[in-house]
């Protein structure tokens, strides 16, 4: 391997791993004298030196491997690149391979390209130090950690002919997301899906600290992914030529187990779980890099974690150490006159759409193909009169989903964490069962759904399903995540991610494609919490997605089951939000048929003429709403002053789409302040009932000029073990809140209410009273009849 | 066991073991006729049946066989409860204890206060079926699923003669957080803290779903937490007899590993990390309970999972199934003519507070000990004049936390992701270093401070370390947990029910007693995430923060180092709250020297009169701000100000607890609305610059009277890999824009500021091209001079 010409495949292996190394060294400290073709001084070195050295080198010598791999076996192979700040080793390989000078052509392959993606590596203005929508070959945003094994599951579901090698950090390994995604291997299917080769990185150490994983015994570690049911082959060590003949060995097994297991599965159906190979890469953190420096311990320490030589712009002995560092790999080696790759190192990387960086499923927009709808007409359900019958909108959605599965079995999936058939979803069990390649029980025939071919998946991690479906949109598929509201803020540090992914990749990377949307369906709602209490008491997901990037993110809050359906279908149709869908599970009463909803949902937001007292001019209050039950309750207090003031002019306004209440400059959803303006007055009081918290309609609403008016009831943290009734007037969302409200905010009632107001205190207490004595979920308190003579219209 | 009366230990054990099980079905059930002394008829079954019985025998059977343990090693031992909606068998227990009627007398010991305890569980204003606040015995909120093994590593830390026993469901063992949370193992150090007995319960079904660790052959289970590091003993079956001897000897071989262990590590100190007991138990779901209902398995299946007979009141059949289920547990020979159960069971039971219902550390208040905290004074620095030096506030907090930790080494430790030194507290390490229990390297002694007695405790996941901290400050002692900004939402949800927990404590369970408060310190701030770019910009905890009950949140955004160590101080003396700080780590301006920062921070918000143009009377404008980063840029935009236009008059206001500015009768830390006003004007333009999401401070102050002039800059989302000048500029809250806006919104400027819009936006252009061509962190860009001539007072 020292020979001025590398001759055997392992030393051409070997020279690729090191000029990515040069590389990735390049990238963090040079700004000038690319390849050393001037002795290295002080000006050449980065003002600022930023970036993160010690995962480099074993990522580089995995994927050099990985090419060597990909070329022989003509792999169709993704990476998925898990260890913090792992960018640098990914974006010198997409260099190598050619692929990057093609997205990016003023990097090209010569001294000047390469300075300038040393350049722009990590320092502003250019890109950062993780993996992000800029990277190519990459579906996965590195900045936080934990989520790359189960994006990797998720881009191998349904996609037979794919491997995804997940590159593991021992520091990432000790998240809770990731500790629980090694179960995956529980919801792959050989026959069907493609295949995970999980790589653990032990690189030791972590920012400051060892990591857990790289000190346990053998004994335990081999013992932790044999309980995991993976096979692990151990790849560890520091000698290069050895390494460079383990890892090969090690990879080359791991492809045959792969292939057998799946032609085993491919032959006669998977019987039993595979047990999957996995490597246990240990090499020293920083490997290559520089040993000690000033005394200390540098390679296979924390010391290597970020930058091993600090300032060798201000010292000539750190100059001196980065020079013989960055020598020692021989760039003038490896790369010829012009300053690109010698021909001989060229040719071990893969080809085409085989390159890891050109792989096209990590720019899934791509590949994706619009799912086949069916026509929501036959699924909405008949409304003669608004207000009058009930239905379980996600049951009905449920058979709306059992269709749009039954109609692309090849690309859509539904996720949920054991929550699905509660949820009230279980009609997808007649399109398909859940995905469970665990043990299967005879007991299980007996309403268990559960099948290898399964589509439906199923674990209790919110974490998991979200990562599985995070990587299953990102190569082009479709999917829908089911969850209780409360529990929805599990993964709001991932939603955050997957919306940043979203915008940058929309906004700053011309070449990614459109994605399908990834569609969170939040239900189990607030109101419903009976026996649950408090703790399932948290409308607050919505506040964090209000934060996110107006181009990337929806909020639909259906008032009932036509509308529910008709919202559905207008995701699945969409590329690039997340959209987030609010619809209870419990029975709720009906208003709109399905042309109306259709309508409605469309306009996002809408004066219902059947629930108002007055349309064509201006109100003495406008009642609006947001949600399913908010929308019920400021119905009945419509009904209620209809009957005590029958000259009181009430507007109706039912919102659907959240982000109609943003000014348009704002949100492209958002209405004119002149439409807003039309529907909420500029002077009259409006009350508001809100599904969550209500300050959110304050924070989207506070720019428009009515806002002074608007008086939102929403969930203000008021709850315990109640009736969904009790719940409500706690929190001020019922009947009788909304409309002594109305009598306290309105000019003309205020001289005249009293008696009124201790008529709807006096019916409020009945009702409570009422509810409590029947100690039950009193639904027919909550539930309100429209008056039988049906809507009034003026 | 058939005997008329209980004979043999193990015949007793199974007696209450019995009786328990009867009183959780019970409580699922009945509300009338507790103890089946007239037939069973449909009147005495509840209105609405709601609960889970499939987890209670199991936990029941443990229960009882904890007790036994307890008695006869006079333990002292707490039992947190993992399984969903477990409830049901920990309420039985505390009654069959005597302590439940001690809480609550009206649920006497008889049958009368029997009935009680039925007809409140999970009932409308009654308890719910997950442990709670209310539950006796209980650190842990069971409604959301993951939390129990750290909360109970929490609870064993510094306690070193407690044992926590840990009953985790196995659908929570899927989750992340429970999955991570198996290597708290490497954090315990037997010398110097309690012994945590893990006991997964392998009930086979989720809701709807089997659960993956039932479903996995015995060989991975056993791998799996043999890799975990435990020594799992299998206690499986569902044949009576023979599982209670399983289990005593299972509990005994426990208690002497234990035991074992923790005399040899405090004879000699710990030589190395043990291998702890776990007990892996495996019974039917909803053992004991009906076998088959209408042709289906229900024992045994998820069917079990609620409620096995679901319409007893409507059904005959069924109602004779419950009556024979009900009657199988033989109520008659289990309790007294009084309906108290009879002595003989009653004497199996530990007394006192070695009943599991009433350990004290469950009710960790009791046992609080304040802090002994250093005088600030001693870490002040100085500050001759405000907006001259800077210095690094976290890292002279990290001194101040050193000299917190040197006075309490019994009931203070510090908690970070990996980052404790990244966030520049790593003097801490001067009092203790990290906790360590894995394997150590020689290497390790060159500043790895790595110690099986340190008390920093470092693991790379965010919910493990916040599970830790729950536990540690439920059972009454203190901590502070620092995490980088972005990644705070990782642990949301944790966040969101332990406020729910402090919330229910506080205002509805009067024997609770006030516990430390949960510090967390924010930090790595948006504004300073130059290389990491997008996906490390997020502040938006403090908007999940502010929905919770103003009763248990507070929000502190010092703006120099001195306030930190201000808001500190106070923070660290509180109770039941979970304060939230936000400090940056990177050197700032500092402002306020000791005594201004401890006045200015105890009053939460204030007129920084030096900083002012025009204090006495009205102002033209009002600057405001809140947070570290926006202080400055405020400031520095009044410099500008001041020299643009001599005579204008600008209040500079800065905010310190963001809760002052909502109105009093919403928060307790809130302004009045006078106050407010005299602070913001009635009518004048306030220009606020503010740390997180704009939106935020709207919610916050919508209803005060001046609030549409507020114009809130703040972060929108706009980011990527920039200088902090870049991304100020990009977010609109650096100097420039702020000071264009005081020209936009003061009507006398209008007039005469075109020139100097111009010229602003020239500044600004320049400073932005400065930062790019120098490619830095132009930190002589972003950090402002006061100028020379001081402070400026009229």
């Amino acid at each position: 391997m020292t020979s001025a010409s590398p001759n055997t495949q392992l030393d051409r292996i070997h020279a690729y791993w090191q000029a990515s190394n040069y590389l990735c060294a390049g990238m963090l400290y040079l700004r000038d004298n690319a390849l050393l073709r001037r002795p290295l001084h002080a000006d050449h070195i980065k003002r600022r030196i930023l970036g993160h050295w010690g995962t480099c080198p074993g990522q580089s010598f995995t994927l050099t491997h990985l090419n060597r791999l990909i070329v022989e076996h003509d792999l169709n192979l993704m990476y998925v690149c898990g260890p913090g700040h792992g960018a640098a080793a990914v974006l010198a390989h997409a260099y190598l391979e050619g692929h990057y000078s093609e997205r990016y052509p003023e990097c090209s392959q010569d001294e000047a390209g390469m300075l300038r993606l040393f350049q722009k590596f990590s320092a502003p203005g250019g890109v950062g130090s993780h993996c992000s929508p800029h990277t190519p070959g990459s579906i996965h945003e590195g900045g936080e950690l934990g989520y790359s094994l189960s994006h990797a599951f998720g881009a191998a579901f349904d996609n037979p002919d794919l491997i995804v090698a997940a590159m593991i950090g021992d520091g990432e390994a000790e998240t809770g997301a990731l500790a629980a995604s090694w179960h995956s291997s529980k919801f792959l299917n050989p026959a069907r899906d493609g295949a995970v080769l999980p790589i653990l990185h032990l690189n030791g150490y972590k920012i400051a600290n060892p990591a857990i994983l790289a000190r346990i015994p053998h004994a335990e570690l081999l013992a932790l992914f044999e309980g995991y049911g993976y096979r692990p082959i151990f790849v560890e060590g520091s000698d290069a030529p050895a390494m460079h003949r383990k890892m090969a060995r090690a990879l080359d097994q791991c492809v045959a187990d792969i292939h057998g297991i799946q032609a085993r599965a491919r032959a006669s159906g998977p019987k039993t779980r595979p047990c999957w190979p996995m490597i246990v890469l240990r090499t020293p953190k920083g490997w290559t890099g520089p040993q000690r420096v000033h005394g200390h311990a540098v390679e296979d320490s924390w010391r290597a974690h970020q930058i091993p030589v600090s300032d060798p712009a201000g010292r000539a002995d750190e100059l001196h150490v980065l020079a013989e560092w960055l020598s020692s790999y021989g760039p003038e080696k490896l790369f010829d006159a012009a300053g690109r790759l010698i021909p001989e190192l060229r040719a071990l990387a893969p080809a085409g759409h085989r390159r890891i960086s050109a792989n096209p499923h990590a720019n899934g927009g791509n590949l994706r193909r619009a799912l086949e709808l069916p026509d929501i007409a036959g699924h909405q359900i008949a409304v003669p009169q608004p207000g009058v019958h009930t239905a379980q909108a996600t049951q009905v959605l449920g058979e709306y989903l059992r269709d749009v599965m039954r109609m692309n079995l090849d690309r859509f999936r539904v996720f949920g964490p054991d929550e699905t058939a509660s949820n009230r979803l279980s009609a997808i069990y007649d399109a398909s069962g859940k995905t469970w390649m665990a043990q299967l029980l005879d007991s299980d025939a007996d309403g268990g759904n559960l099948s290898p071919t399964g589509r439906v998946m199923e674990i209790l991690s919110e974490q998991t399903l979200e990562g599985w479906l995070e990587g299953y949109v990102l190569t082009g598929r479709h999917g829908l995540l089911s969850t209780y509201e409360a529990f929805a803020h599990v993964i709001d540090s991932m939603f955050n991610q997957h919306a940043k992914w979203l915008d940058k990749a929309k906004h700053l990377v011309d070449w990614r494609t459109p994605v399908p949307s990834l569609n969170l369906l939040i239900t189990s709602l607030v109101w419903r919490q009976d026996h649950n209490g408090f703790s399932h008491q948290d409308p607050g997901f919505l506040d964090v997605v209000a934060n996110k990037s107006p181009d990337v993110v929806r909020i639909y809050l259906p008032p009932d089951t036509n509308c529910l359906l008709s919202v559905t279908d207008h995701c699945l149709r969409s590329v690039d939000y997340v959209n987030v869908i609010v619809a209870d599970k419990q029975p709720h009463l009906t208003y709109l048929n399905g042309p109306d909803a259709m309508r409605h949902c469309q306009a996002g937001i809408g004066v219902w003429e059947w629930a108002s007292t007055f349309v064509p001019h201006e109100p003495d209050v406008v009642i609006a709403c947001a949600g399913d039950i908010p929308t019920q309750e400021a119905l009945a207090a419509v009904a209620m002053l209809k009957q005590m003031f029958s000259g009181l002019k009430i507007r109706f306004v039912n919102v659907v789409d959240l982000f109609t209440l943003i000014p348009d400059q704002q949100h492209p959803h958002g209405l004119s302040d002149d439409a807003f303006d039309r529907l909420f007055t500029l002077d009259k009081p409006v009350i508001f009932n809100f599904h969550a918290y209500p300050a959110l309609i304050h924070k989207l609403c506070y720019r428009r000029r009515n806002h002074a008016n608007f008086h939102v009831h929403g969930y203000r943290e008021q709850g315990d073990v109640n009736t969904p009734f009790e719940l409500a007037i706690l929190n001020g969302i019922d009947r009788y809140s909304l409309a002594m409200d109305v009598l306290k905010r309105v000019p003309r009632l205020r001289t005249c209410s009293a008696a009124h107001m201790q008529t709807l205190l006096a019916l409020q207490a009945q009702a409570l009273a009422q509810a409590r004595a029947e100690g039950i979920d009193s639904d027919d308190i909550v539930n309100w009849q429209w008056p039988a003579a049906g809507p009034l219209r003026h």
